[in-house]
């Protein structure tokens, strides 16, 4: 397998893999980042091309590994080099990578794929094998999706330690507003509103140091993912400032706070009752397939072992 | 030294001060908290009359550690019953707290405090004698305050592992506003954006579960101290909610959020690197020793060891 892009998720993906036994080789942008890899002992380079035509000879799985920006351009190299492999990738929008693709023609080899980890670090150094363990690693359901793709997507994801929510690209990215692109913004205000103020600092507890974490994450990755999920995003932070601004109103005229924090203790502790289910009994390729995935994982389902396909043996 | 109200901080603190060699005793309006501290060995009863005679007596430290909405009653009771007993709480806010100890006359023998520790958890039973170790507690240094009643509570606060911020009741509102109160609200609303949705229960990871983690705590206790603090937290909001407004039309415009990410990451990494300085030289009751402190915790200083005292031995 190839991945593109050696950051903090391209380069956690890499050794993840390696780990698993997978051979697995890369291309990275800067010198910096394939040189840190090469240094410890993994096959990577800065020549796209030839990655990319050593790919196609293998029809070797690609993940695109590179920031939203970049996509595009990526995208463009890969359908004129490596027009018929398989293809998947790590990045935090659906919607936005999924247009790309369709513009370059490459709709019937692409799975989409958002493996929901990280830390505030970036670059070859920040990866971790580790980095997917017990996380959630959405692989997408849309219309298109070829049941072979999905299921090799699936296993890298599986491989890597992680369980899979299956989701449409659409429902992804309107959960990922809620769960994580708002959170961000939150953070960030917070982090905002305090800043330059030293007794705010001293007295800052684990409210304020948990609520503001993600704030220390690299600028232009969060504007990245927020910028590129802006239509759902808006959505999301609507909701949240018509809560914020019904309780600033509540403030003000000295009544109570109640309806906004029983919501969130309510939202909160269920998340925490929260008990993933496990799908087990969709045969991918089946008739139906990817509806009876969609459904399973807007009911909070997961996928813990590979499921069977259509025509494979076990 | 007493205490009056053996919840989560109260009885923290029961524990603390008992393990540090103060001889304390206790009182809770629920038999079932005053019966739980007793079965495991502290002296603790529901009998609030008898308990004011007994530090009146000794000119006992009374630490008010009921909630908020209960302090109005219990000052009218201790300026009844122990009416020159040395007096401190607990509560996360002291503006109102200062505001019920004037109108009961109790001016005189008050120093407000504000432990910033908690858990999601309440009661007797989650209270822990490590509750307060290297954590930030206020004692409040406002123009009223007596020499001989601050020593004695910020002694008891570092007995207790803290190390003592001094501020006035006033800015440590308008700061506790921003790094606790905000951070309340603000992860009510995200949790209460994502509630009843499965696929987003599913996919959380880190920003969510780090940015809703206070939504666990008690509506009561977040309703108490947010209403209570109203004016300041309005302040905080509107400072917030302009951000995420401004974030809110540039995605809708399809624009960048860089602004509001910049700032939160500027606020974070510079939260991260305030290394709180040490406040050593200045002495107790001096000429001026309130308006040092005041200038010194508004700089973001800490007292990590106790301070000389005018007229004491060292």
């Amino acid at each position: 397998m190839c991945v593109l892009g050696l950051g903090l998720i391209g380069g956690s993906l890499m050794r993840a893999a390696a780990a698993a036994g997978r051979t697995v080789y890369g291309y990275n942008r800067s010198a910096q980042g394939a040189e840190a890899a090469t240094a410890d002992g993994f096959d990577a380079t800065t020549d796209l091309h030839r990655t990319l035509q050593r790919a196609e000879s293998q029809h070797a799985l690609i993940v695109i590994a590179v920031p939203m920006p970049a996509v595009g351009q990526l995208v463009d190299a890969i359908a004129a080099t490596a027009p018929t492999c398989p293809l998947t990738d790590v990045i935090s929008v659906k919607g936005a990578v999924l247009a790309d693709i369709d513009r370059a023609g490459l709709l019937a080899n692409y799975v989409g794929g958002h493996p929901m980890t990280g830390t505030a670090f970036s670059g070859w150094t920040a990866g971790d094998a580790g980095l997917f363990t017990g996380t959630p690693w959405v692989v997408s359901v849309d219309d298109h999706v070829d049941p072979a793709v999905w299921a090799a997507v699936a296993e890298l994801a599986l491989d890597c330690g992680a369980f899979v929510v299956p989701a449409r690209a659409d429902e992804h990215d309107a959960a990922a507003a809620a769960i994580s692109h708002l959170p961000h913004l939150a953070a960030e205000a917070i982090a905002a509103t305090a800043a330059s103020t030293p007794l705010a600092y001293a007295l800052a507890a684990g409210s304020f140091r948990d609520g503001t974490r993600v704030a220390a994450t690299a600028p232009d990755l969060v504007r990245a993912m927020c910028e590129a999920n802006a239509e759902d995003l808006v959505v999301m932070l609507d909701r949240a400032l018509e809560l914020l601004n019904q309780a600033r109103s509540s403030l003000a005229e000295h009544r109570s706070v109640q309806a906004l924090v029983e919501a969130g203790y309510a939202g909160r502790t269920a998340y925490d009752a929260f008990d993933r289910p496990g799908i087990e009994s969709v045969t991918v390729g089946a008739d139906g397939w990817r509806d009876a995935l969609a459904a399973a994982g807007r009911a909070g389902g997961v996928i813990r072992s590979a499921l069977p396909v259509l025509g494979s043996p076990r």
